[in-house]
């Protein structure tokens, strides 16, 4: 496997030329990241409708496990078992208004992933830098297990595992182990493990820190080593669930589909699990007796366990439900993590905003009341006091403020304002508003979907890489 | 599908304008051929070796439950469940030698179908036209169930079902249902269902005709309708076991099966079946209780069922062995139906050849001794008389010789040598004499193949088509 061992040196090379001022060296974690025979063992696939114009070029690259949708090439990279989702790209004639200006697409947009390497990564939506965009770049870029490149364009970077990147131009940064960065722009910066930040320029500025050792349970990676931890613990005692899925071409689905409502072949259903009407399981997702109400949403990499959602839930990529309820239209964000007990019920209310990458792991009862904002590390419900805010009370900031490991700076109206605008795309996105006629979104475009699969050279020279594949319509 | 029909109209007209001479009107066979809702049921899929140097191009088609191996482009056309295996195609810097002449080959050879629809064909090995050496042209042609379209240009042709082309450039022509033709260059001519017949300009002539309504059992088509007799029927009772095998994207192999042999992902292997060393089981091929000898073979769309091969035999494309026992190195041409019963087993001897399109359905014992020559079609011991010949005989005329329905004219040892070199190449093609070192062949050589998948468009305007994709190295 010479010819992928080098592009994998490659790769190192330039995301550790692109970080020399970090003093970052990623090759430790880039030769461990996967055993490249494991490279051989999985087909990639792409998805083919006639609602996502459709472009991929793949060259001199390994894509083991991979999933593709809409437009997307790919060189002299390594992506093993990543999400590549181009159905929200910007298209060509749309107009992009940015302080005062306008700025037209001329061409679809395509994601290009260049020198890169993306473990378990998910890739979605577009890209959010106003100055290229016809162009989702990920460049120079090494990405680890689960993270999430959320329309961001990101060139030179480390991306920890459980991080997120989101709307976020992001050059020559490391980002740690489950850090979320959502800022519009930053370069040359390293955002440690476990930091939440969002903000957004003249209006607000949210930051959260999770206690370095209590996280530490729950993720971390050591160079030369697998990330290790109460998260992914949890993701492999499931993995073979989903070698059952890969391993057939057709099924029929295991639970009653209504005609609005999408079930991914590779997502895993299990136990007594229902769905209403516009609901989206998308690629990678796994429920095991979860009640799926109208218009809820599981997206790729989350579980939903003996958990209930009552409808319009948005379950953000990577995010984990486990023995809980979750009223009308509670929000869970990126990569949280929220865990009950068979005996001790996590309730939370409706129109609640779980932040993203928040880990809520309770042993007794833990009730989140309706309409509120909770973040961080929650074990209790005492947590609550210094973790969560009523939205309306959020709403009223203005200024400095801070709450435990949280600091607020800024427009609190603006920053609630900012997330129920969000939550309120996400959802016409999936399609959870369809009747039938109109708001048709990803829950009933990928219905008549079909995948194509693709595989390695498993001898020779390319042992480990594909063929050159170019496809459009 | 209105594309898709369109496909087939542009199709229909370019046949018909090439046979207007003929009087023949494809259309009621080429809209009859397949219900279109078919293609959008089954995927199509390509083989990925490092042994075989790829460059697939598929365009404006639809090509349902279609494996391509090799080089190949296919443009506005349709192909539904063929085998188009192009492992044997000339490379660059080949020299043909042809009545002292010499010919470089100046690029690798490509099969490139365009305007035509293959029904469950099979087009394999290298175009025998020396005027145009690296194009394997199939083109204005439609061609119907289990045709071999074997090293043979084709242009402008209706190929009915079970017929062969063989080592022959076909220009303007019907072949009829199981008609075989091998003679270098034919044009604007029909050949009536069942004959047989091979030339070689200068040195021999062989013909055989099947008597009509005897053959009519066996196979036939009417305009409008589908291919009927003991043939298909034969066939479709068994195609549901094909299903399972497409339903999976990987399996154990049904059997042990030996380093040097070779068993299709895509090939049916049923009940108390034996593989030895250097076995080649291809794409679709179906064993049942079979006993395959070293170096034995079955090629695409052989049946051999309850039955032993010693070793050294070729199973052409298409032939079937049922309740029968071969001797070492007997061969079974193309498309040959050779049936025994269980309480009446059928016996070849060693060395002899069961030429191509031979029928052997036989309710009493059967006993064809070792080398000799057999052709056409045979019901019991006593038909032997006039449709078989020790091949020593046979190597023995001069002239003009006459046997019931055959007649030769030339070197009946031109003949016998011609068939005995090319057994040997086949054999030697497919690794039947492989000794760990030397003599890798097919069976050795797809050893490590991946399979990719693919499939059409399952709604809108492109309904049934395929995008436009191209892969190589």
């Amino acid at each position: 496997m010479k010819e992928l061992e080098k592009i994998l040196d490659r790769i190192t090379e330039r995301v550790n030329i692109n970080l020399r001022e970090r003093k970052f060296d990623a090759g430790p974690y880039i030769r461990n990241a996967v055993p490249l025979t494991q490279m051989l063992k999985f087909y990639a696939f792409y998805g083919l409708t006639h609602h996502h114009p459709l472009h991929f070029r793949f060259s001199r690259s390994s894509l083991a496990g991979t999933y593709f949708l809409g437009k997307c090439t790919v060189d002299d990279s390594v992506l093993y078992k990543s999400n590549v989702r181009g159905d929200e790209l910007k298209v060509k004639g749309d107009v992009i208004h940015l302080g005062g200006m306008d700025m037209t697409v001329f061409e679809d947009e395509a994601i290009r992933i260049k020198d890169s390497m993306l473990v378990k990564t998910l890739v979605h939506n577009f890209s959010h830098d106003p100055e290229d965009p016809e162009e989702f770049t990920i460049r120079n870029t090494a990405s680890f297990h689960y993270a999430n490149i959320h329309g961001s364009p990101v060139e030179g970077c480390f991306l920890g595992p459980f991080s997120t990147v989101d709307l976020t131009t992001v050059h020559d940064c490391v980002i740690g182990p489950y850090a979320y960065v959502q800022t519009g722009e930053i370069a040359h910066r390293t955002v440690e493990p476990g930091r939440l930040w969002i903000k957004v320029d003249g209006a607000f500025e949210f930051t959260y820190q999770f206690p370095t050792e209590r996280l530490r349970k729950y993720v971390s990676l050591e160079p030369g080593g697998q990330p290790e931890g109460v998260f992914i613990d949890f993701i492999n005692r499931r993995k073979s669930e989903f070698q059952k899925v890969f391993d057939v071409v057709r099924r029929k689905p295991p639970v009653h589909v209504p005609h609005s409502t999408s079930l991914s072949h590779y997502a895993v259903v299990r136990g007594k699990t229902h769905l209403s009407e516009n609901v989206l399981v998308a690629e990678k997702a796994f429920l095991e007796d979860a009640w799926m109400g109208t218009g809820a949403n599981a997206q790729e990499n989350c579980y939903i366990i003996r958990s209930t959602l009552e409808g319009y839930n948005v379950t953000a990529h990577g995010a984990s439900i486990i023995e809980a309820s979750l009223g009308k239209k509670a929000f869970v964000g990126f990569n949280s993590f929220l865990r009950g007990r068979e005996q001790a019920q996590l309730t939370i209310g409706q129109n609640t905003i779980v932040m993203p990458h928040t880990i809520i792991d309770t042993k007794g009862p833990l009730e989140i009341p309706s309409d509120h904002l909770v973040w961080g590390l929650l074990r209790s419900q005492e947590d609550l006091s210094t973790q969560s805010l009523p939205l309306e009370k959020f709403a009223q900031i203005e200024g400095a403020f801070q709450c435990g490991n949280m600091t607020f700076e800024g427009s609190g109206a603006a920053f609630v304002n900012r997330f129920h605008s969000r939550i309120q795309h996400i959802l016409e996105a999936n399609g959870a508003f369809f009747d039938g006629t109109h708001g048709r979104g990803h829950a009933q475009k990928t219905h008549d979907i079909s995948y194509n699969t693709i595989q390695p050279y498993q001898e020779g020279r390319l042992k480990g890489l594909y063929p050159t594949i170019e496809i459009w319509p």
